[in-house]
């Protein structure tokens, strides 16, 4: 759904297919009436040529899905999870399954560009970064990358609704959600492997510890992580603020902010803002990262991903404001 | 104005006065008007014979008014910060000028019945906890004060607007805070010094270190204290419900949850839930604790203090269950 | 669980049952943490001795449920809809179903104290009204007995989402809702006839003709009725004011207003805040009613029933003020 | 802000210049963080060559600040209300005050395109139509010029908070505001005229008589209308379907929906969708209208506007979907 509405502005992609079960039969425009412009039949199985293909079916069946068109030479974006984890035995650990395609693992491509720009330009299957991770990992990397945090960080993590996924019934319902704030899989949601494993990835020594927490908070988009790195060495705050801004000098999509970031300043669009702030009197770095959930967290990233595969502006589509207020 | 609400059905306390600076002359059901039942008008000064007096005035201001009834013999709650930092020149540290009455502060004591009861019955003067401090201290205090913690924790909380007070004009428009989560006063908030102190006094060894990082999401009321402690040895979850069942086996405000509290489930009452969460893959206890910040958090806790203070039911007018949903 | 949270501070009243279907076997506080003082289980009959009934349970299905405690002498609160429209077919024609027990509707009394005071102090059934319907009437009843009204009203009504029951699934979840507007059944809600019935009874002449258009507004709780009277003859302002305070001069939950009220002055209180303001250009009367849906507009209008056919005084437990802000 | 925010990805306009007052001085970025890819600063006066201005200042002062530009032959777009109303007297018999340049009046074109086309292409000075006006004009038009309502009409209109602009201080605060519905300016709203002005333009007979009556529900952006309109003759739901299709056959911005349309469905675009509901029982046609206030309601009517008015494609910059959920 929003993949549909961003590509609908995009200069070099024309959305030719649109799968889904419940859905099948209907036009695009009677399911989503936003996306009433579409002249285009939800059906159950792609029923066009194309050349590039996205999926967010659920976790195993995704990667099942995506078999064929990968074997077929079809370039493929996975916004599931199947994909991620690349040791053995990850996938099932976590998810309780086992991997359906376990031999397409190690050609997968972390579909961060802020970290993985050239494996993604040359990739042909993407593993899309979970919302919670590109949150997560955009705010700690630049700190672990450069060496000056030690072997265990926190994620405090706070989601819109809309991370929960459409039709997830009374758990989410608007009076129970509204008004509250809650947290839920504490320390065991099945995010955190993909945090440690992507970070771990940046620096010397043994793997990162992540202790990760998500909450759900009262709006429909948007995450902010709050990360809390106990430094190796003093930093002084214009350090940090050095290190933030080199990492993300050339990125067109995650910018260093003077202040707090907030969420809504991201709406819609597929910005990530990243702010760092060293706490000297307790040796420790705070990392703020916040992005829509929907747009950098999810479908914008996958276009993002698409862009830089098909050799496009890697900006294509993405590049408006957020909705604010 | 809440302490007004929970006060109409006190069976044994009357509101016979209150004051106001811009108010002053309005009726209260005029100026709040779910407060119309009271035949009361708002006066610049108390003008009635009272027992005890609850002062919410500015920082400085509230000791400045509050130092003439303490001195004569009459008892004062104050929901105001002027008298929680014990430490000489902590006050003026933290909130930047001097402390207007000094000599007071020995005397008062921090209202937080579950770490102080007997020392609030028999006092003359009470510092209300501020909201962050109450929600977190009481998440923290059963393992600070059990040993198992180390040196050094962090507080990720989150709160309603409400927190912020009213007429605090345009950065809390309705527009701009609606669908946005923002952190604020990183690592620099003036709750931490609080933290710190009530939690330092319930252990051996140096003074605990405190990282406090607040954010506001888009709700009226409620605080959400997310707090991180490395654990100083090993500690099982067993253990870890027992050390907070034992701690809050006698506390009417306070209970333990098995599973992770809502805000929501405070909402209006004067109950905090906390929730224990051991993170065996990293060596961290997580505890959650949630409150209504006007209510446990301020005039609520103010009441349980009266209550204690006047020999009365500590559950006097607060025993009632939250508004859900 | 409305009407359990409103009883637990009530002086006279004990809940000593409380059903379910789907949460038979849980305690009542495991299934609503904020009722967990309640040492309770939810069983699928009632299995004590009882004096009062309260049913909630779906159209038809409540009044079948309801008969047998009826025909045993056994006072009945009916806050479903089966017993609220007299007119024989009226029933059928809006529900789709014959009615179970049409024997007993002469004996059912509309529980609007407001209206029926007296019928329902001497009765042993009781229609609790519609959460609409209570509003609409309540605003539009002293101007129609009042016969300065022609013969067509219009009520615009915006409801929060709790008016939409729990566990109704994905439309109303809360990405969906949240910052949305919406009407819903056109001129075709089955709460139509019943403000129909209730207010021509107050009139001389034909039927009164009542289009009414609900709508979902992004909030857990409240009503606000708007209602358009095209006035049969000249009214100013100061009349009108004085047709209203007349009306609700002795009525303690209903209670007029000198400016537009707001459904947050209701929140979790059973008051109804009226509000009449003529429009001299257009001849027209526009009467404002605002309350809380699941208190003035269901449980605790069915506990202030409960404490008139008790002989109790009207307003046992229910005297309190609205959660603000 | 909001104009700035869409003319981001406009093909043919480029904004050069922004001005403010107590932001004069500041880059746009700092002021309203997503505009922060805009390298421009806010200035006290325009000081750049512009082909056309837009102009959003308090009543008055507005029309004052436009005048030089008209009188130097640059189109003016008024967002404020001082060109809208045509009668003699009528500004300052609504707003208080004369008009600062009424010889400027009769050439001004009320810049709704689905009524004024042809007139807003050829013309220099646009008064753009207010947020309400703009939504209720859309949903009665079809109605009324097709001579089947009667004389008197009702517009019950719902608006998010961001109608009532920025900075508008206690009122407004989101603790207030959340959770509540409230009606203000009952038939009284200098909003009303507007829409008798330009629905009696449509149809032979007597001015029409408007009573409309504005709320605020809490969310940001968004505006319904329902529209009650006593019928003059009888007519079918069928008629009614063809007179709505029939008037909106053509227009790129509003269209008429099967089943009642939510304001969601129309966040953050420049779409405007209707819904005729005929109320047989009663003679009775409802419409409904909903709008994203700041857009079709404001900024992106303007920006409709001002492509007529360069003879550029009327959707240029302005074709996008919603942002959904």
């Amino acid at each position: 759904m929003e993949a549909a509405r961003l590509l609908w502005n995009h200069p070099h992609a024309d959305l030719v297919a649109a799968t889904g079960r419940s859905l099948a039969g209907k036009r695009l425009g009677d399911a989503f009436p936003h996306l009433a412009a579409y002249d285009l039949e939800i059906t159950p199985e792609i029923d066009a040529d194309v050349d590039i293909v996205f999926s967010a079916l659920p976790t195993a069946e995704s990667a099942a899905a995506c078999e064929p068109f990968i074997r077929a030479g079809i370039k493929v974006i996975d916004i599931a999870a199947d994909f991620r984890l690349k040791e053995p035995g990850a996938f099932e650990e976590w998810f309780g399954k086992p991997h359906p395609a376990p031999d397409l693992l190690p050609s997968a491509v972390y579909g961060l560009p802020e970290l993985n720009r050239d494996a993604i330009a040359s990739a042909s299957l993407i593993a899309n970064p979970g919302c919670y991770p590109a949150t997560s990992i955009l705010a700690l990397a630049p700190a672990v990358a450069a060496g000056i945090v030690g072997d265990q960080v926190i994620v405090d993590a706070k989601s819109g609704i809309s991370g929960a996924g459409r039709g997830t019934g009374g758990s989410f319902g608007y009076s129970e959600v509204n008004e509250d704030v809650s947290a839920y899989k504490i320390a065991n949601h099945n995010h955190q492997p993909e945090i440690t494993q992507e970070l771990s990835a940046l620096r010397e020594g043994p793997k990162l510890r992540v202790t990760f927490v998500p909450h759900l908070v009262p709006m429909t988009r948007g995450i902010h992580a709050t990360c809390y790195m106990p430094l190796a060495k003093s930093v002084t705050q214009a350090e940090a603020d050095e290190i933030y801004a080199d990492f993300y000098q050339q990125t067109p999509f995650t910018k260093v902010t003077s202040t707090p970031p907030h969420t809504k300043h991201t709406l819609g669009n597929n910005m990530c803002l990243v702010h760092p702030k060293v706490d000297e009197r307790n040796g420790m770095l705070v990392a703020v990262g916040v992005l829509d959930n929907l747009v950098k967290g999810a479908a914008g990233q996958a276009i993002e991903n698409m862009n830089l595969m098909l050799g496009l502006d890697q900006k294509s589509g993405l590049d408006f404001p957020a909705l604010y207020p």
